[in-house]
């Protein structure tokens, strides 16, 4: 079963330059080194403050060999020196 | 500029299975005839009444075709009988 995530992400006011270099590279690492992510895009919102991941796995597997990836921990963890608090996520399962 | 959609909305309980029949409907319907669309799926949560639509469009031209053909007018309305209240809808800009 395709799995879905979408990640809302609140950045400090200020920040939100600093915080797409490091997310566009993370987003770009995703889309070139994992080959079980079906779509990884990084949104900006109609909220200066909030962005969104859009992602896309497309299975269970691919989705853990995402959290366990070097890129994810080492530029998530770049990105969280730029964030208001924890994402907000949605675990979703592809119906159609 | 790619831009997404995500609609997530609430459904009256116990009408899960009318709407996800609607809705699937209409994910096909939408994946079958408008080419500047590049994503379009239904998906569930872990909440048994929210569901999510993951969106992704060429540009607000595809955005447009979407809104006005006839499948989304119709099924979109259709839909509406299973809803629980209007969707919440997050407007993407796509950055990377």
């Amino acid at each position: 079963m395709t799995l879905g995530v979408v990640a809302k992400i609140k950045v400090k006011d200020g920040q939100q330059a600093a915080f797409e270099a490091v997310a566009s590279k993370l987003a770009k690492a995703v889309q070139a080194n994992e080959p079980g992510c079906l779509l990884y895009t990084l949104n900006k919102t109609d909220d200066p403050v909030t962005y969104v991941f859009m992602e896309r796995y497309k299975d269970e597997d691919a989705v853990k060999a995402h959290r366990g990836s070097d890129h994810f921990r080492s530029l998530g963890k770049e990105m969280g020196a730029f964030m208001d608090g924890p994402p907000e996520i949605l675990r979703l399962n592809e119906l159609a």
